[in-house]
């Protein structure tokens, strides 16, 4: 039977299939992005889902609209207005099966056969997935720990003229845990504005700042209406629900909409209003606190463990929030090996080749601290130390 | 800024368009495709999901595999087995963000630029929008009673080398509420395993037959492994919970995790989990026989009021099970020239036109049963046959 061409490109996400590995309980994994389930508020979303049931089950339980919940997009809107400097309202804002299901929306939005997309180099991986559905090509712009380099995106810009919109993570970004400086979101909006080609801003994680203050948004600075934002309730409030949005100017929510529709239709009902009530009636950002005081803490055992443990040879990220910090090993070394090592003494992690959608960089990796406790997170980069001390 | 090609051929789904109108509630809506919400298990529910935030709170609000909860799967294996005739197991199954992803799956699977997917005439509209994404194009072919013409659908197979799949409702259609003969049924298996072209069996219905015996699925007369066949708990569970399924061959259930992997990760966790809990204390089969007697009751009420208050030169069909009824105008009749009269006096119906891929047929429209209580179908269906008499 024929399947469509896009399909012979496909493979398994590497980091799903490390994930099935990393289930026997006796794996220390540094590999997934899961956040910590003993601070899920569980007790307090029992709570919420009775008292919906109670006041609106008939209409939880039924069918909404593809745009989602009114009082959630509205809370969203503010939200990001506080918090990022945008000015968006209830009717930019989509909701979305986890942000994941928006890139894959923005595929179909702007991505024919062969259009490039620009990233950060290294991506998120699953973003690289979402749109090489659509047959996108990539073009991976050199980023330092302030983000993009910005003479190599314009100069980028000004060149090719294939380049059909802009994919960059500037909060946190996974897999490398940096965060782009202030001059640089300026800046790619402002060029976005010239070259008039969309950005689609990637912010799961921005909320989970540590330390430093909070930025605004590349979106804030977009004049013209080609900067789009996605967030998610995935690593605040809990991945279970899958509720994401994105924001954007109108009339691309409005294409965003109608792509949707074709797609699922709309999000659960239910998990959207509970997640409007909670907000409600609980302390979100007091709940959000006591999420970064645990993974800050995880950060500085992670990072800690590392300088003491790991080859002089081996330079590491230092993130000031998010999930992940990143690993590169001398040149000539493979991540991949050392992956096979560490997975026979029951440790586990990402290698950072896949992360590049063209390829190269396999001396990489990446480090998730968010899901352990603090007595594994030592023991197992511990240990990771002495297997790279004695495999570099 | 430029978007992709796709974009330019999407409109808003005439349904959702015109379900806005009808959230005024002095209007009498046979436009959508709701349950009823008053057959809804709000307080099993309820104490289903208590159970499991208690039981396993941190595992139910956490990622899942893509594929999903296995004991759900297994349990979907198995019932179809019982009522469809397959033999599947739980490595057959995914589940998808409610039957529509199933569908946009299959898309992305399935078809590339041009390809054509032969289909009823009509067919269910979303699944036009789902298909038209990749740039399919269709092949209607006509169909009567007992559901597609064989001989038309085998001589399309002979001669056309561009058809990549076929996607067929065989159960209470959407929109015409037809049901297709055994015959058929094996035949189109058979012609799908001789002209090896896969089948997309979408079946979202068949768990609400009102009388009559249930038939064996076209899958389940599949020898060499080209069918597949969706389900949902939308209709006989609850539709805000977004969680349905595909069943496939296993090699081609892969291939649908892979492309789910990249869409949106996963379907929501804590639903997943609730509905097999459900299905684990609960009497499923009780609770969709209290479906199917309300439902029948509206569906005979529906059909006498049409019978006695209708024109005689409108035809209609009287379904075996499921929410739809098919209304056929003389042919010089405009159903939505109808609908403009309709709607001024607060009665909303879908005119079959936009279930036509290649267009035309504008006499044509459906008539939704299962969301109203008795009193408001006669009185719609009353005032509606009064307008037809005025305006046909």
């Amino acid at each position: 039977m024929k399947l469509a061409k896009r399909m012979s490109q496909l493979k398994a996400s590497e980091i799903r299939e490390i994930l099935k590995i990393t289930e026997r309980p006796e794996v220390i994994s540094f590999a997934g992005g899961l956040p910590a389930p003993e601070l899920f508020p569980i007790e307090e979303i029992k709570h919420i889902n009775n008292l919906v049931l109670d006041e609106e089950g008939d209409k939880a339980l039924q069918y909404t609209t593809t745009e989602g919940y009114q009082p959630l997009r509205n809370w969203i809107a503010n939200r990001m207005n506080l918090r990022l400097g945008t000015k968006f309202d209830e009717d930019n804002i989509l909701i979305t099966h986890g942000s994941q299901q928006a890139l894959d929306l923005a595929g179909k939005v702007f991505i024919d056969e062969d259009d490039i997309v620009v990233c950060e180099c290294p991506t998120y991986l699953a973003a690289i997935s979402a749109f090489k559905m659509f047959g996108a090509k990539f073009l991976e712009i050199p980023c330092d720990d302030d983000g993009m380099d910005m003479n190599a995106l314009e100069e980028a810009l000004k060149t090719n003229d294939r380049i059909k919109c802009m994919y960059v993570i500037p909060d946190f970004q996974n897999p490398t845990g940096r965060t782009w400086s202030l001059e640089r979101r300026k800046k790619i909006a402002a060029l976005s504005n010239q070259y008039q080609i969309p950005i689609i801003e990637d912010n799961p994680y921005g909320e989970l700042r540590f330390e430093g203050e909070f930025l605004p948004s590349i979106a804030s600075f977009d004049k013209e209406g080609y900067c789009m934002c996605t967030g998610t309730f995935s690593k605040t409030y809990c991945p279970g629900y899958r509720i994401g949005w994105i924001a954007a100017p109108k009339e691309i929510t409005r294409q965003f909409v109608l792509v949707k529709q074709g797609s699922d239709l709309q999000c659960n009902t239910m998990s959207q209003i509970a997640i409007a009530k909670y907000l409600e009636h609980y302390d979100y950002d007091k709940h959000i606190s006591k999420i970064r005081k645990v993974y800050l803490n995880r950060r500085n055992l992670a990072v800690e463990t590392m300088e003491q443990y790991f080859p002089k040879s081996v330079v590491f990220t230092r993130p000031q929030g998010g999930l992940f910090a990143w690993v590169e090993l001398p040149e000539h070394c493979n991540a991949r090996d050392i992956l096979v090592k560490s997975l026979e003494q029951n440790i586990a992690f990402v290698p950072g080749g896949s992360f590049f959608p063209n390829g190269g960089h396999e001396n990489t990796f990446r480090i998730n601290f968010s899901n352990m406790d603090e007595e594994r997170i030592v023991d197992g980069l511990q240990r990771l130390g002495k297997i790279l001390k004695e495999n570099i």
